[in-house]
C-alpha cells in the first residue's frame, strides 16, 4: 500500500522566498498550506540569509514534510542578481537538507512542463494551471504560487529524482 | 584598555572554502589557525551545502571568534559559476551570523588595499605579503591564504565595518 508523502516546494529568493506544503497519496495530490518567508530590506546581508533560514526551519518544523525540492534558478544576465538568488538560494537548499530531506532540483521548464504541459508559458499561466490542478491551493505572493508548482513538479518527477540522489550521495 | 579581539576570515567556494583565525590587541594582530573545508565534488549540491555548513559550524565552535569576514565575491563573467559561489557564500554568511557574530563583507581590491598597499595585485603577492605581516602564519590552500588576507583587511577596518552593520540593523 502507498504511503502519504508530504512534499515541501520552495522557490527561492532573498527579499521573498515562496514554500507550498502538499501531499501525495498514488496519483492523488493535495494541497495543504503555501506562503511567503520574507526578508527586511534594509537589514545587512548576513542577518537576510538568517531571516531567510529562521522562516524556512519554522515551515518545516510546523509541517515535517519528507522531500523538499527547489528551483533550479534562472541564471538570467545580470550577475549582481544572480549571486544575491545563489545567496538565498544555498539557504534554500541546506535548510530542508540538514533537516534529513533528500532535496531535488527542477528547472523552470520542467516545472513548466508539470504544470502546464510544456516546457514554456509565463507566470499568468502557471497561475491558471495551479488553480485547476488544486482548486483549494491559496497562496499569498507569485512565489508561493510558484513553489506549489515545484512541489507538484516533484509529485510527478519524485520516484526518478530520489533514485538519482540516492546515486549521487553513495560513497 | 582595549581587549583581544578574534575575527575569522572567510574565503567561500562551493568546491573549498578557506578560513582564517586571527586575533588583534591594539596595532598587534596574531595568527592563531587557517585551513580549509572541503566538499566533496560527487556529492549532490544540497549535501555539498551541508558539508559547508558543518565544517564551519565546527571552526566558530573550535575557536570561538567574535567578528567574522566575508569576501565580497568576484563576480564574473561566468552566471553558472557565480550562482554556485552566490550558494556557497550564503552559507558561509549565515553561519557566524546565526551564531550571533557581525559579518563584514570586503571587497576584493580593498583585501588588497590592506595587505599588499594597493588596490590591485595577484595572488601571489598577496600570499608573500600575508607571510611578511604574519611570520608564523601556516596555511594549507590558497583559499586559506585568501582567508588570512580577509581577515587582516578586516582587522584594519572593523571599527567602521561594525558600526555600519549596527546602523543598518537598527529597526
Amino acid at each position: 500500500m502507498a504511503d502519504t508523502i508530504r512534499i515541501i516546494g520552495i522557490d527561492p529568493g532573498l527579499r521573498r522566498t515562496g514554500w507550498a506544503i502538499v501531499e501525495t497519496l498514488g496519483n492523488s495530490l493535495h494541497f495543504v498550506a503555501a506562503g511567503t518567508v520574507r526578508s527586511q530590506d534594509k537589514a545587512d546581508l548576513a542577518s537576510r540569509l538568517c531571516q531567510l533560514h529562521d522562516g524556512l526551519a519554522g515551515i518545516l518544523h510546523a509541517h515535517m514534510p519528507h522531500e523538499a525540492a527547489v528551483e533550479a534558478t534562472f541564471v538570467n544576465k545580470d550577475a549582481v542578481a544572480t549571486l544575491k538568488l545563489g545567496q538565498a538560494r544555498g539557504i534554500a537548499m541546506l535548510v530542508p537538507a540538514r533537516a534529513g530531506l533528500p532535496v531535488a532540483e527542477y528547472a523552470p521548464n520542467a516545472v513548466k512542463k508539470a504544470v502546464i504541459g510544456v516546457g514554456h508559458g509565463d507566470k499568468r499561466q502557471i497561475h491558471m494551471m495551479v488553480k485547476v490542478l488544486m482548486p483549494k491551493a491559496r497562496f499569498d505572493s507569485d512565489d508561493a504560487a510558484d513553489a506549489i508548482a515545484i512541489a507538484i513538479c516533484h509529485a510527478h518527477n519524485r520516484k526518478s529524482a530520489i533514485a538519482r540522489l540516492a546515486l549521487e550521495t553513495q560513497p
